[in-house]
């Protein structure tokens, strides 16, 4: 029985995944991964997700640089959840160039924006974009 | 045009929400919410969420007493991810009398519990559980 067996899938495939920054804490995003990513995430230490709408396998930082390495990986009660923690290259997770995609925040009756942009994401990625 | 309409719920009506503690930064728990739940976190402040299991309201310590009193909440890039940024009532959210769900770390190949139970399920519950 491989570690893998325990965690369980939906029906897509798919388990969410947490990344969360080793050293502040910060959640910096959230995705899916499929059996695949999470054996390649654990083998690599570095994370690996399932990109649903490009669906295919995807190295988070293949295109942006922004590696993130595996520090740790938990399994919540249910089997069915993931946390990824992880140390984030670049300090930039966010594909808008942020250090994490939770840069809103409900204030009042409005989502303000919160945090800085650190980097140009044409800077990041070139032409077109992806995450 | 309401806060609430710049949430993308899902085919379900439901958005994934990330329980994390104000003051340690923990994930504490990861579960779903509907507009609803959503709308009553904010208004009240006290984190509420969907039951899948059950499909109904859950406002989170209306049996165990573990409410989570709401200090934050957070929306991703894609609009459709929350954070709640808490303070956890008794320090314990997992159903399993654990502060975090995300108790099981893997450890070479294994899923190795990490975390203490703080609390007897059964005590928290009486008979029968949920979370």
């Amino acid at each position: 029985m491989s570690w893998l067996d325990e965690i369980k899938f939906d029906a897509a495939g798919l388990v969410p995944v947490i990344a969360q920054d080793e050293h502040t804490g910060r959640v910096l995003m959230f995705a899916y991964a499929n059996r695949e990513a999470v054996a390649l995430s654990a083998e690599k230490s570095t994370a690996h997700y399932w990109t649903r709408s490009r669906q295919k396998l995807w190295h988070k930082g293949e295109e942006s640089g922004h590696f993130q390495r595996i520090k740790e990986i938990r399994l919540d009660c249910d089997g069915d959840v993931l946390i990824y923690v992880i140390e984030q290259e670049g300090g930039i997770a966010c594909h808008t160039g942020r250090e994490s995609c939770f840069f809103r925040k409900l204030s009042g009756d409005t989502w303000e924006t919160v945090d800085p942009v650190l980097k140009d994401p044409n800077a990041i990625y070139g032409h077109g974009h992806s995450h």
